[in-house]
């Protein structure tokens, strides 16, 4: 076989087989492909797609590049949870002991990675003496004690898409949805759960920016999942404002901690529960839906969901003191009004404005090498549909300084107003359920 | 400004500006540019294509990225012809002289080239003595003189161009109109002619298959012309068989001979006369075809054109004799009858396998380091439209060795045969003046 044949074929609008989608990806792995014609490969992939067959080829290639976690010592069925890049997101923090309440294992490995704020892994970190340095053996062992444990990222995990996700971002090839599709759902096969929920977000903080691209990728990710024998679910969610009302890593673990106690912000709540059904349901747990929801409320209610979320810190060294007295999380020194300048409605909040604006004040990492600052961030006070008078503070500045000027002015190129009355955003747009 | 962002712009539809196209080339070939990027950009081009107004820029931006030939020490309107890979064209050979009897200066640089013969270069070289070792200054006045000189290529003439072309051959991107179209251009501009006469392949054996897409690389390459200040004119020629009879170095120079004598090959010929009349026209020694088409067919009745063609000659050490005693050229020590297998009419000559049949004896470079075989080559005896018996002799195979059993098997191989009567080939199917 040779590469520039099978450029050729795909620039033609040609099906490629199993065999020649593993050369492809083999052979740029080791490297006897060269750059360049990786990336004409993708540039005509970007034009000509691939087929629902060749997805599913090319993301289990990409499994094979790498390492495969094992989580066989793990008992149940392990469902894993997936966001499309959203703002804000707290959904992890608050799912993760939501369905572990419900005797669903949540084997959660975790990286640090670049963004507007931490990941998962530094959020956990607001909490004192918090702690993801434990062997493989103790986090299987948690896992099936308590039906919850976080283990940073080892091993050599899909390879392939690191090397070509690195191509796409320089040559214009990112934003195809086979290759997005397949680049999301290698890591979540590679990581070895058996069955996964996707949540594709859209809007105009998020990477799909209308529903239709946003549905085709849903519809892609499903399908490689299924066709690989992981039973894959996915809903599309609004990113037209960020979710919940909190964006920094201390702030989130409190609203998580609050949705946890049924007291958070309603769209938080009510995508961790429509979420966490699709998760019960796919763990086997539930027959139906709306059978799912009920079972997730109850521990809600009756407190079961925060134990288990205490447990799971204190297991991992974590002082949950802060979680019953949260002024003991870290705070920043200066809490500064945003007050809006003009009245109105609230018609949009550019997310990934607002995720920027959190990030100049140190919540997340714009290099390897950044040091996050887990106290600061913000809290919006008003999201899409509210009143707003002038005067009246839209947003709350946590900073440990005093000049947030160009925080500001991210946060006022943020809001979209509107004069005439606006209605609330639809959260969930669709359910790709297959 | 930044290589993807170009890609990326490229990628959809949109037009680059001069700058833009500037930014491109020069970095691809100062090397900021990396391949990975420029192999991404050239496969977006195959899919979106480039404007008229792109197109030409490309071209400039490669012709500036070398050294330009400067003609401006030869008097008089210096028109170049450029074919499209074909086989067994000798128009070259006969064209030069032609033009040159009629005062229109000749200023050939030539390379050697890979191919399936030699490049006009080893053609004049089986003519005993002839050498193009000459300065340039000696080159200058010959053509002053004579009007017809020929130098071997120097000097750095369009690298972006070659190291373009190395790159699209390696990522399926060769067949992009604006990029094949401005590579030819970029080449035959940079080497310096006031004006350009175009001869577009088409056919069986032709790299341009089908005759809408030689009318748009006709089209694309006249525009580039007139856009940067050359005119340009084009014709799109058939090549679903070789042109005349013979393909070989000596054996096309013979040909050549007979043609400059009236007694070549009724196509070789036509083609002659017609892209002659272009350049006779864009030289500004007639006003019409027909008249530049007369002058042409005086000078051959003449005798002036052959007697151009052996001053040339012998100005530059050959020995003209081989002329007047054409036996006396190189010679195969076999010549092989090739018998037809069943009789009927010759529908097709697949030209590219003539060429390999002529290549497998010798008659053109594999590799940069291949010795040419000047004497060898095949004379077709047959071609479309052409009635053969069942073991008559359909091509002579000049051989230096007698084992020519897969020369044979590419000869039977190109020959197409029908059982019906077929029409003569047509041979020239459109004309591109603008």
């Amino acid at each position: 076989m040779r590469m520039v044949d099978m450029i050729e074929k795909k620039r033609d609008g040609h099906e490629l087989t199993k065999e020649e989608i593993a050369f492809v990806i083999k052979g740029y792995t080791d490297g006897t492909i060269p750059d360049y014609q990786m990336s004409a490969f993708q540039m005509a992939v970007y034009f000509q797609g691939m087929t629902a067959e060749e997805t599913a080829e090319f993301t289990m290639a990409m499994v094979e590049s790498g390492d495969q976690v094992d989580l066989s010592a793990i008992e149940g069925v392990k469902v894993d949870k997936h966001s499309t890049g959203g703002v804000g997101d707290t959904t992890t923090l608050v799912l993760a002991p939501l369905v572990a309440a419900l005797d669903i294992p949540v084997a959660k490995m975790s990286g640090r990675g670049l963004g507007h704020t931490g990941g998962t892994l530094d959020k956990l970190e607001a909490v004192p003496g918090f702690h993801v340095e434990i062997t493989e053996k103790e986090f299987f062992d948690l896992v099936n004690k308590n039906k919850i444990a976080v283990i940073g990222q080892s091993g050599n995990l899909t390879p392939a898409d690191k090397k070509i996700y690195g191509l796409r971002d320089v040559t214009a090839t990112v934003n195809s949805i086979p290759l997005i599709a397949s680049s999301i759902m290698s890591k979540k096969i590679a990581a070895g759960s058996d069955a996964i929920v996707l949540d594709v977000k859209v809007g105009a903080g998020a990477f799909m920016k209308d529903l239709p691209m946003a549905r085709d990728l849903a519809k892609a990710m499903v399908e490689i999942g299924n066709k690989v024998g992981r039973q894959t679910m996915a809903i599309i969610s609004d990113m037209n404002q960020p979710l919940g009302y909190a964006i920094g890593n201390a702030l989130e673990v409190k609203e998580a901690v609050e949705t946890l106690q049924g007291k958070g912000p309603e769209d938080l709540h009510e995508l961790c529960l429509t979420l966490g059904s699709y998760m019960v349901r796919l763990a086997g747990k539930a027959e139906t839906t709306e059978e799912a929801r009920k079972m997730l409320e109850e521990v809600i209610e009756n407190g079961k969901a925060l134990e288990v979320f205490k447990l799971f810190l204190q297991s991992q060294g974590g002082d949950t003191s802060v979680i019953d007295d949260m002024t003991k999380l870290p705070t920043a020194r200066f809490q500064i009004e945003v007050p809006a300048k003009e009245a109105g409605y609230v018609s949009q909040i550019t997310a990934d404005e607002i995720g920027t604006a959190a990030m100049i004040l140190g919540a997340g990492r714009a290099t390897k090498e950044s040091e996050i600052d887990l106290a600061v961030g913000l809290v919006l006070h008003k999201k899409i549909g509210d009143q707003v008078e002038v005067g009246e503070s839209i947003v709350t500045i946590h900073s440990n300084t005093e000049d947030v000027e160009s925080v500001k002015e991210k946060i006022y190129h943020a809001y979209e107003m509107s004069t005439s009355k606006v209605g609330p955003a639809t959260l969930i747009h669709d359910e790709i359920t297959k």
